[in-house]
């Protein structure tokens, strides 16, 4: 395997763009050939997209998987010498229920198939639907290249190997060849290298393909990588930008970032791939003057650049003159459009139309806002982006139909307190201090009614985060959480708050999914539930 | 088996609501045994609800769980001769993944427990999640009863039985009861019946029993029975209500209503119970005068009583005289509480505060609708009913955070050619014509702009739902439905519409499924998709 050349594509597909996402298999193919590279291995279903969804059970689609395959099986005569390992959805000769199709990886050269394999481990955990919309294989594929005995695994394949890889080894086989189509959350590129380890005891080296790019709420962040049989780890591709690499080329190992780094870089890469892969070139944001949507328009600028990036001030009888002040100051560091709507007029009409409780009346500044953003998206064709975090969404601090609303929610998997620290490091790292400090300092509040400060109603976010942080991602107890020392009042208000504000976020944007536990499809809940009174 | 006495307990879950769940088993108890029953047998999960969904992975929903099956094994002992067979969920001795839950059924007798029968087979298909949060069984349970032998399989167990039925016959098994978490849809009461053929093949009865009631978007029906080693169906419980039937008490067994009648009693139910198990008593729903809200309202008022329903009628310059004629009709035969609220006022605030485009000026005026019935909600606490019919929801004809807001949608899952066959099926069925023959027969118009009316965006209903009915429901390909005679850039201007609308439907609210293919908890699709151009 030493002498194999062998080149990781990174590519970053569109689920279901198979014009696109043949293109850059293409290109790819082509790159490797000139590189010299022997054997070339893409991510997980490269050509069709991942994940597919139900999309996996229209004919249709699994019909133009197999045209667009064919295509570029044709295309590899023009890299005679270079064997290619492109995953993709195929029709399953059996259906089970609904699902008619595997999730596939064909290995072809020179125009020539050498054969097709089929994923055997199917996750069904997470943010994983694979059970529901693929047949498992039960066939090892195994071909050589070159002298070099190569074997496939897709993904959860090499996560549990079982006794696979002694058998693979009793064959002779020397490297796996693995597509993957791996989100990224935190600490993830580190697990990835560490499964390398049982290939290593085997003698067996791997080369580990993952996708890039935004698909939905998923990020995936590239970071493949190829470990000899010694377990050295001599490839590292880049994080979060699509990238081809070839070994025995003298490459250097892309390094993995700090993690505030790779927060912004998904962040980022959430927000170009979902405007780009639905069709849209701008956004708009709301700007409140605080910390959220400032950091949120940053994020934006530094995604789509200032040109494609408007900001509207929505100033109201409560709004303090220090929120104009300062998204006014934000908006000319990042130079972008900025309209002013006040929105007392419309405050007032709904008030000659309908008396309001005091609730209906903070409620409906939220939702004139919301009526305004929509009214400059449909006016020129421009996303919402929503601007809550992970704690505000957690706890259902938001108004539904009011800043609940947009397209994308860019924060909502990152807590306030991670709010502030992404803020400063941006402005740390940037050329200039993008974000002003008075954003970043001042007391957090909604302004919906006079000197209204978010610690009103909630903790102190370092406490609220803490106790959050327990109940969300770990699943904790909240006995558990009242014995790490917080308050029990407290603990059961978070938790009382965290199930009522299930239904609000079953009608929330989506948003990069930066955790294991997101709100969103790595999340399942019933709306109309009871529970823990026995507890 | 013919001498056992058998009780089909027909409850109403709330997922998570150990205290109400446990109150319904214990009455289901002791009526039972003052019915002389010998045997007692509840559906799926009928302790916990179903389905649970992620709660399957906290601790105190399992702790809870076990707390309150103890008790209710301690209350049995009221009740000496009965034998018990109670639906639950449990801790798993071994976890996969994020699952570490059975999903179980205790027998239990006089205080003793005999045994607990784990579910073997999980489905993952169509709106079923049992792979991500349980761990499968793999042991039988038999038990005897006074000297007859019975079996326990769970749902699914019994539509996959493989060579189970062999065995158990082999080992004197002379009954198997099946507790069940069945949703329904057009034709599955049928469906159900049809599967005891491979049970009376064998020579075993089955003990179906069914939950019934509404939970988030699932209905569950009910329609438990019992079929007898010879193939007779002997107990039949109601459709869409709870009930108790045992066995021997010359009961009568309940008829299958027709189908409009099974999805007026689905929708109502649905209603009721989100209502209810929400903690919410009263809806409001915005009365156009049109057909969608007319149905909305009276269903509502069938469901809730006419005290807790409250209309709005909400007039634009746009609409027409007959509309609000209509709507004050309905209002009156309904006797509900009628709200007027003119939209005009805001629509000239928003006008002032900024240029807005035809289609900005369309959609704002549904959005000011919406801010109305949120503050109307938010005022007096009343849930907002969405009128959405299924064929608006599948081509997008709806304005987010406009007329697609609401805490639930009666008729998301009713095509809209179903909507008006529904709405004469009541006027012809209920004592008085409840629903204004004038918006049964109108010309539907969303009334945005002066004389529009559907049919400038859409084609007839009739050929609409024709083709959604083959694109959906079918999941049949573009080649197929222009097969059936529709026309081929009709076809593909809905198939386009369908796919563009997928990211309403992903913020939109939940409604009682009625069909295989809802849009909701059974339909995953990416929302930044492409596909379709090789094809």
């Amino acid at each position: 395997m030493t002498e194999l050349r062998i080149a990781l594509a990174q590519t970053n597909p569109r689920v279901g763009d198979y014009v696109g996402n043949s293109e850059a298999i293409r290109d790819a193919i082509s790159s490797a050939a000139k590189s010299g590279a022997e054997l070339l291995v893409f991510g997980e279903l490269a050509l069709t997209g991942y994940p597919p969804g139900d999309l996996a059970f229209r004919s249709d689609v699994l019909g133009s998987a197999d045209q667009a395959l064919r295509a570029i099986v044709e295309y590899s005569k023009t890299a005679p010498n270079l064997t290619v390992v492109l995953g993709h959805i195929r029709k399953a000769s059996v259906s089970n229920h609904w699902a008619k199709a595997h999730n596939s990886a064909t290995v072809f050269r020179n125009g020539t198939v050498l054969g097709t394999y089929d994923k055997q481990e199917l996750p069904n955990y997470d943010i994983f639907d694979d059970v529901r919309i693929f047949i498992p294989g039960n066939q090892e594929l195994i071909f050589e290249v070159n002298g070099t005995k190569c074997a496939v695994m897709i993904c959860e394949d090499i996560w549990r190997p079982g006794s696979r890889l002694k058998a693979l080894k009793a064959s002779g086989v020397e490297v796996v060849v693995s597509p993957n189509g791996s989100p990224w959350e935190a600490g993830k590129p580190q697990k990835r290298l560490e499964i390398s380890k049982a290939f290593t005891a085997e003698g067996i080296g791997l080369a580990y393909v993952n996708l890039v790019g935004g698909q939905d709420d998923l990020v995936f962040d590239g970071n493949s990588f190829l470990v000899t049989q010694k377990g050295e780890v001599t490839l590292r591709a880049k994080a979060f930008e699509v990238d081809l690499i070839v070994s025995g080329t003298g490459q250097e190992a892309s390094k993995e970032p700090e993690e505030l780094e790779q927060i912004f870089k998904a962040i980022q890469l959430g927000i170009s791939d979902y405007v780009r892969k639905t069709g849209h070139k701008g956004v708009v944001v709301g700007l409140s003057g605080g910390i959220d949507s400032a950091l949120v328009a940053t994020l934006a600028v530094l995604a789509l650049g200032k040109e494609n990036v408007v900001g509207v001030r929505m100033p109201s009888r409560f709004s303090s003159r220090h929120s104009l002040g300062d998204a006014a100051d934000l908006a000319e560091r990042l130079g972008i459009d900025l309209r002013t709507l006040e929105i007392d007029k419309a405050h007032q009409a709904f008030e000659q139309t309908l008396n309001l409780s005091a609730i209906a009346s903070e409620n409906i500044q939220a939702r004139i806002r919301a009526v305004l953003l929509m009214a400059v998206s449909n006016n020129e064709n421009l996303l919402v982006l929503n601007t809550g975090n992970k704690s505000e969404v957690a706890v259902g601090y938001s108004t539904i139909y009011g800043d609940s609303i947009g397209a994308y929610a860019p924060l909502k998997d990152l807590y306030k307190t991670d709010v502030w620290k992404l803020s400063k490091w941006i402005n740390t790292h940037m050329n200039s201090e993008l974000i002003p400090e008075n954003s970043i300092n001042k007391a957090p509040s909604a302004e919906l009614r006079p000197d209204q400060v978010d610690t009103d109603s909630l903790p102190d976010y370092e406490v609220l985060d803490g106790i959050l942080r327990q109940l969300i991602e770990q699943h904790a107890t909240i006995a558990e959480v009242v014995g790490m020392g917080f308050d029990k009042d407290l603990v059961n208000k978070v938790d009382r708050m965290v199930r009522a504000a299930e239904w609000k976020r079953s009608q929330a944007p989506i948003g990069p999914r930066l955790s294991k536990v997101s709100f969103g499809r790595g999340r399942r809940v019933p709306l109309a539930t009871k529970f823990g009174d026995l507890s």
